[in-house]
């Protein structure tokens, strides 16, 4: 097919042939003159060169540095709480639209408007991002700086506001400088080498997308890896090895989401994770009108941590001694479970999935509450599945195949945030109701 | 259908090509029980559906119905200002930052998130925009909408942060739909036709640019035009004539910058202009290393409106006998000033361009704040310039050119920011000094 | 300057940057002495210049000097008769690959070489293209230069083949640039303004399609403009019209080719159109799934002359008084012709389409020539259908729609390849056999 | 810098896009028979699928029936030299442009026809270039098949003109797809992983560019690396080594070549190297306007053959004596050659590139041939400049510094071509001149 884009393209060039920040120059001034000159500067003349510096100096800064640099935001340029309380009541007197302006006027920390005008310069959106990073670093410490944040989250909705965002197919035609940042940040199954790169990207049964904002064109911010499938994978091992067949895509029928990473931490917050895989698929199916199914095979990260926390508290035998067959294939001393032992396995996992919850009626398991949340199914328990060391260590090797049907996704979502209704396939219901009693492993 | 061409190109791609919003559906709710619906959305499901349904409505409703929704806008999702009251004494109270982020959810109206769900969709910025030009329409005769305003200000000064626009050359190489919009908004030297039009972007010594955002890609947000030229034109003739000869860009020293136009009404408050100007220069300055001078040359819109106002108001005769030279000079009862007509009017218009003052010190003249505040000195003031009968009319025929000295512009900016301080060059200051008597015409 | 951005994208920038060739240089010697210098540079290190002086000076040059040239080309550059039997001779005698390559190097002209290294240079494709069109003018009146003929075409056939064009969708997003050549180019229904462009291209149920080249960018080679209907229109009025509706693309299912231009009068005999209609129809089949005929809206330009030819020549008097009704339906001195004119119209012009033919057996009618060897059948004959001035004239308002049915294309193409078979729709068929007796006219 | 490419970046996507020619269908004619019908083919409507049917098979098949395909090229598709020899009588007896046209049709064979039908099709450019490599490899035991050689030549010839290739910087942001093809191709200096390719292209002191085909957009033709340095490199090891530092191009003065290597085989003798450097210079020196030497850092791949073969052939005791040094500095029995060795060493090396001439005058050495050729000097003599295995072998370590100055590189040419001239440095004169007798070492 033709494509028919053009004028814009070029667009983009120039967004991204920016000269990124750099380059210390010699201004004397510390960096609260700095803030002070920049947020005195009315008519935004000499205000890139003042913007650079302070980016430049922060990103060359150490730890201790920085420290100082955030604890002297959160001093001067906080808000001041007596001015907001005299506003607040002018106004609860006195509704009018200037009070309002006044009011808010005062409840706007100046640091607000500096992080703005420090992003006026090109390639200062990824720098800001940065910083966030490091002050959620220093907020473990110094919860204080968290009033700081309250800031970058303002500002971080507003720029990465979904509608900005720019879906990308990522492939082995793609720029060099950005498949490194996939082998760097990918979470989930680490990405060895260019080889094992080229291999979750080249055959034509591989798929990648990736989210991107148009000010930081070199940087993902989410990607997600597909393997395109004739049926439910039974393992990431069929997946992943390099000695599989490769299908013709035409010849296939279900998108398997086996990868999601988020890749800045100073979006820690701002997701756009559900929104990637259910825009990945409708692409998808575009794309290929041959696809049917759309599932993931995704990690349970929190089961042996249940498991072992069960071990300690429960009283019931029957459900201790499945623990401790679980916690033995976990621990490698059942190397080979036999059917038994998968069955007890994959219905404690059901178990642990669609029951073990948190304070507030979520399931305990994050995986399943970003699926779950975003209207998938818990559809396949799958034993086995990830016998790499991680994956044996924090499941016992259980992966779980969430179904995301675009029929019912809309519904299942609203079950779910409505009455944290867990939607779960016949399969998985009847692991729940046949859990059966735990027989004796002979030796 | 994602392309899977070269990699950044694609990236605007897919932001162009995403569909503008369009299309009623057949969803019977109210506009109001759909912004209800929009903001009780947990998981963004369904909330694009719901979004472009808000959108296509508010596009294709009457005024009435409009004016209607703002009503509802204004009414339903504004803040509680009692919560807001009590918010603010406990935080006075009470410094924490748990008790200050309950106080911004409670400052943050409604609508303001109910305007960032709407922007998550495709096309959607660009008719939020529009939404906003329809807005301060109606906040004439409705004052009390302004409180909308103020959201909608919050969210387009993030949106539209500079960091975030691109410059973008225009030329005859431009796609026609971006051309068309240059024609439609030309606001200071109307473009009456294609020829005009090409007249204007083909020839080497005539250049164009605009600044545009990320998610309106055909729609510019504000253009200049340039023209190249060996000295300092003496008339705007001189720049549009059909007849003037094609400079080569090399042998040229001067970039004129003779006309700058906003595009969307719905960004009114939220400038580009001065950042046009200095960037559009720096850019001629590395694809032209030959240019010295960087200049305007402007209409002094408020001329003549002053005139009529000081003949009205003032006492002094000598004055009042240039006054009514230059008035019949606009009107046209001199048509052909002599030398000493002319000296009268210029000496008229730089006393109008550096004494004539609003209350806040600035000059009355909106082109001269303009330039002034950019850093620009006023440095030439040229009597019949524009003869044509919008030029005659506002300004007698003058015209005036700012010089933006690259070097100087910082400086001046802060003497104007600081102490209003009108920079002038020699030749204009010595047309201060001599405003010489009124001499009798002749007949 | 070579940008950094995206890969591909910059590939053609750089073919399309590269200064077009210009400027004469103070280079004191002869056209002659110049192609002997470039044909004798070994190392092509000074050949550039040399090539652009020769290109440049061509092109300013006058037809008097052209034909100077061409005539040099003749005879200076041809190859030795004598040379080439005396290799041709030993050939025959020892069929060896040396002198097989010695008789090659004697029957090619050196002039060839001599165009070979010409278009080394950036925009010197296009500069052949034209010279090829002036010797084709020159050729008329002295066709010993068809000489040269033989050469450009060779390389023609070689640098335009059919795998090095690239199709490309025109629309109102086209760089303005191009857009004015297609104003310039359209060949078959004049375009008077760029309003009129715009109707021809905005609409989305408008498609227009050319093929490039990439040395030449900016100069498309032909083009085909495409109305999108739900039935046969019955006239060009019905398309061209400025009040029509226009129709939603997925509603319709034919796609009416209603004008193909060739731009490059240098490329005569070098044909792109077979190639252009079945790309752009294949290409319409991937766009709009909803596309089940493609069809042209074709004039019949030989019709009238073939009418007076055969007034003067046949004895037929019933034939006669048919055409007499033709004749005086193209000069309007029938101007509303009646049922059984229309049907008398139709018949004759079945007849000319069908039955008359060149000494080669082919259709004498050019355009049916061309889409009969394409493989379309000749589907149905339009009376009224084109009653604008040049349509009256050259057919007596009939147009012809040809029908390009992808599954038969093959098999009529072989037929009228190999049996001059002329396909007809049952219409058309029935048209020719019922070519009823002449009636007189009342009145 | 703004870039101002728009539209036409598109056309060559959708040269890109095309797909290439893959899928073996079910025809059941042969090779031959399908030859045959593509030639037999008037209007074309058919030929793309036999076209691309003739490819796929041809790729698909073993080099057994690769030759019978050959031979059946050669046999089956030949000119008739009677035919010929007939034609070229009737044209040395009367001249005329139509008995010319005759005979150039007997003299090309059937299939140069063939060749230009199988290149309609997307993708075959490529595959037919690798139809060519693999005819190079037969011709080798089938000399006779270089009658098709010829044909591929004339095409190739005038497909990949000079004016047709375009130059592309290649960097850390060029798609992995041609980037991997950079470490397949490396033919000088190997490059052994993602990481070693990584340090040649992402520092800011190395380029790359290459030559592209717009049909072949994913294969490089040529290649060169470039090292950005303040002086001439003594050794290959300062440029590859992993812990250089740095420079900033800014401050450089130097372009060194260190790396030119071929891609595709089957475009053995259609050479564009001469061409790659001189546009490189030329684009370097336009990018980076501090750069004033343009040099290479170059193999002396004939060296040791040549002191292997003096070692048998000569007499003169002084000689043999320093080749002996030589020679046991190639095998490294001497490891650390003191001064005076490595004197001798460059004295025999300058011996070897100035003296020793093949049959045509031109030197022995291959990358001397090319250099000076080109109009580069003989400017430097680098002994120990890479003591790499392959290094020592073939040139006991030397390396040449060839100089391309670019106000003589004219000059140069053609004084190289005229009289087989070779330029040398004053240091290289001074070798010549100075070569001292032989001393005997010490132990």
């Amino acid at each position: 097919m033709i494509n028919r884009m053009s004028f814009f393209q070029d667009l983009l060039t120039s967004v991204f042939n920016r000269d990124t920040t750099d380059g210390l120059d010699a201004d004397a001034r510390s960096l609260e003159e700095l803030c002070d000159a920049l947020l005195s500067e009315r008519g935004e003349v000499s205000g890139n060169r003042i913007a650079n510096q302070i980016l430049v100096r922060f990103d060359h800064s150490d730890d201790k540095d920085r420290l100082a640099f955030f604890q002297m935001l959160c001093t001067r340029f906080d808000i001041d709480t007596d001015k907001v309380q005299s506003a607040a009541n002018t106004l609860a007197q006195n509704d009018t639209t200037q009070n309002l302006k006044h009011l808010l006027a005062c409840v706007e920390p100046k640091r607000q408007e500096l992080f703005r005008r420090l992003n006026r310069i090109p390639g200062a959106t990824g720098m800001l991002v940065n910083m966030r990073a490091s002050l959620l670093t220093h907020m473990k410490a110094h919860p204080e700086l968290e009033r700081i944040d309250i800031d970058f989250q303002k500002l971080f909705r507003a720029w990465f506001n979904r509608g900005f965002l720019v879906l990308r197919e990522i492939d082995w035609q793609t720029p060099a400088n950005i498949l490194e940042k996939l082998i760097a940040y990918e979470a989930v199954h680490a990405i060895t080498s260019w080889d094992a790169l080229r291999r979750r990207l080249a055959p034509v049964d591989r798929k990648c997308f990736a989210f991107f904002h148009p000010s930081m064109l070199d940087e993902p911010l989410i990607f997600v890896e597909v393997a395109l499938t004739q049926k439910v994978p039974k393992s990431i091992y069929e997946i992943l090895s390099q000695r599989r067949d490769v299908s013709h895509p035409e010849a296939t029928n279900t998108a398997v989401f086996y990868s999601i990473s988020n890749c800045q931490a100073g979006l820690a917050g701002v997701s756009f994770g559900n929104f990637l895989i259910k825009q990945v698929a409708q692409e998808l199916s575009i794309q290929l009108s041959g696809l049917k199914y759309f599932r993931t095979l995704s990690p349970v990260p929190g089961f042996m941590r249940w498991v072992d926390e069960a071990l300690v508290d429960s009283n019931d035998d029957d459900l201790r001694g499945k623990l401790e067959v679980v916690k033995r294939i976990s621990e490698k001393s059942i190397s080979e479970p036999n059917d038994e032992e998968q069955q007890l396995l994959i219905e404690t996992a059901a178990r642990y999935l669609v029951l073990a919850k948190r304070g507030d009626s979520q399931p305990l398991d994050a995986v399943a509450r970003f699926h779950l949340g975003n209207g998938a199914a818990l559809d396949r328990i799958l034993p086995q599945a990830d016998v790499y060391e991680k994956g044996l260590k924090q499941s016992a090797g259980v992966m779980v195949s969430y179904l995301y049907d675009l029929d019912k996704v809309i519904e299942n979502h609203e079950g779910y945030a409505t009455n944290r209704e867990v939607v779960c396939s016949t399969e998985v219901r009847s692991l729940m109701r046949e859990g059966r009693k735990f027989p004796r492993r002979a030796g």
